[in-house]
């Protein structure tokens, strides 16, 4: 692959958002990187240009066959001005595993590495540095062949858009009430749960919108098999304390092998706190607030990195956890992990990277 | 919904394909339709303009979350020049249960179906009119709102676009083989397998690549659920004679509700031939094989209309289906299909309509 990367930059730089006006994924930089994919010939012209809209003919597959796939990262600039990311190559191998799910062919992960810094670098001044903001980085692979047939694309764009967005929490980090899920299924193991491919999100807009009428902010997924083992919760993986032990589901083929997820998981074991990761059914963890050892829940990403459940409304029972309020552990993950994303705190693990 | 369709014609219209050149959805005609959606004004703007290519915001939604819903149809010029359609109404109205399914706004039908008849009008010169040939028609919807939060798009586009496509069969209609696939699942029960959505087809790429690398056609898709119910063969409906009664998995939630199916169960009923829509386990076929009474299998769909099946690869298993041959009941829907699609055969269940 050409690790030459062509940069034009932008003659008329976009206005800033104000902080306070940052939501998630609203406002774009004024660059983005776009690489294309001819078979034959492979992947090629890498280049940085003016954020601008991209062409494309209607038959691309994209738009029938839903073949895409993306990533979610983050970028955050320290009081001291230093540029740091979490644990980016973990996202772009799991990019590369989806494009393989998918039947994308293969990226390098170095050259995505250096347009991803190249990028960042360009558009530094977009990068908020007020407390909980980030830059949301989004690369994505779309199918752009315009034919009709269902099989692989011949044609590819590889991108990457920037987005400075705000806290997730604007008044601190709230618990949300979640409600579990019983006629939707996300995915199943066999299909495309552990790929980040936009045809999960499509399946889960229904229950996502209908959970919001009743007044709830995501759903909790249970397996499409026996339709009772836990599987994420909204777009991210869950844990759970019980009785002093933390336990999530485990990588079963139908969830996403979230980044943040793994990084929680080490975190405890560097506390010495148990996790087990185990299939966990709806009814232990009802059985487990009945008897009072359900202290805790949240829920695991890189948008919000950590998010405490405070209810869990299953089929009419609502389960209140540590009374609604964040739990202890909750904050001390947040806290631990917020703190070395944005360098104010050490990092034992070697997570953090300084572009 | 404005009735009022704009028409821009090309000032430049485009060679057409010879006729043996023609393969399923490579080329398109001069023109297409295109109407938006905006939240709080509606669909608005349908619109008839030359084939172009379409600008998109690289943060539009269906290139990240896959919100997206088609549907494939087609025209036929009979030899005294009529242009024919089956069941239009019947796709448009599927096209609103994805919608439905898909989150995304009802579109009426009425206007889809003048939109469709004005636009395969303005391009009548592309129908070609050979034995086998048609125009393939594909109206589509595509999530268009710039922003990256996982939530229902409030913008959209839909288009229709038209391809003059060649005959499925060659040299005449012949028997595909097919591998029955164990590892992956192309949709469950509370998924979306039932709407003709992006994420469905993406999902199925990495099974058919794997199947075409092994020598077979298709695969035949298992429930997700316990693995050894029939779905779907490919991208089609599923039909296999047994002791002389036919049977079809069941509309279970999880595969589509094809037209072409419908039909097929409606003409075998006419000829009074029983017909069971229920779960066909994969071990029932294998028995029905190994006793002699597994006489034909067939796809049905759109594209090919009927596909027979000459072989089944179960395990490593080779079934052959009435040794290879297309079965006489294979051929006798085909022809009796094609015929009234094509106008050459009287239309008893007035499903033909002329445009």
């Amino acid at each position: 692959m050409d690790l030459n990367i062509s940069v034009e930059l932008t003659s008329a730089k976009k206005q800033k958002p104000e902080i306070d006006q940052l939501s998630f994924g609203k406002y774009f930089t004024d660059h983005m990187f776009i690489m294309d994919y001819d078979a034959g010939k492979g992947w090629h012209d890498p280049r940085i240009i003016p954020y601008q809209p991209i062409s494309l003919d209607p038959a691309a597959k994209v738009f029938h066959y839903g073949q895409t796939v993306f990533e979610g990262m983050k970028a955050y600039k320290t009081a001291e001005g230093r540029i740091l990311m979490f644990r980016p190559y973990k996202n772009l191998q799991r990019l590369n595993r989806s494009n393989a799910r998918l039947s994308i062919p293969a990226l390098d992960e170095n050259v995505i590495m250096e347009a991803l810094r190249k990028l960042v670098l360009v558009d530094e001044e977009w990068i908020p540095d007020e407390q909980g903001t980030s830059l949301y980085i989004r690369p994505f692979v779309i199918a752009t062949q315009a034919t009709l047939g269902v099989s692989p694309s011949e044609q590819y764009h590889f991108m990457i858009i920037l987005s400075p967005v705000g806290s997730y929490y604007a008044e601190g980090i709230n618990p949300v009430s979640i409600f579990v899920e019983s006629e939707y299924v996300r995915a199943v193991t066999g299909g495309v749960g552990n790929a980040k491919t936009g045809g999960n999100y499509a399946a889960g807009l229904k229950a996502q919108q209908e959970a919001t009428d009743k007044g709830y902010s995501q759903v909790l997924w249970l397996d499409g098999v026996h339709r009772k083992y836990i599987e994420e919760v909204g777009s991210m993986n869950v844990f759970f304390k019980v009785g002093g032990k933390v336990i999530t589901p485990a990588l079963n083929g139908s969830i996403l092998d979230g980044v943040t997820r793994d990084s929680v998981i080490q975190l405890l074991r560097y506390w010495d706190i148990e996790v087990e990761e185990r299939a966990i059914s709806i009814n232990e963890l009802v059985e487990a607030y009945r008897n009072g050892t359900l202290e805790e829940a949240f829920g695991t990403g890189t948008a919000a990195v950590i998010s405490p459940i405070g209810e869990l409304n299953w089929q009419g029972d609502k389960l209140a956890l540590n009374e609604g309020r964040t739990g202890p552990l909750s904050a001390k993950i947040y806290d631990f992990m917020t703190g070395i994303q944005r360098g104010t705190l050490e990092d034992p693990f070697g997570w953090v990277v300084k572009l």
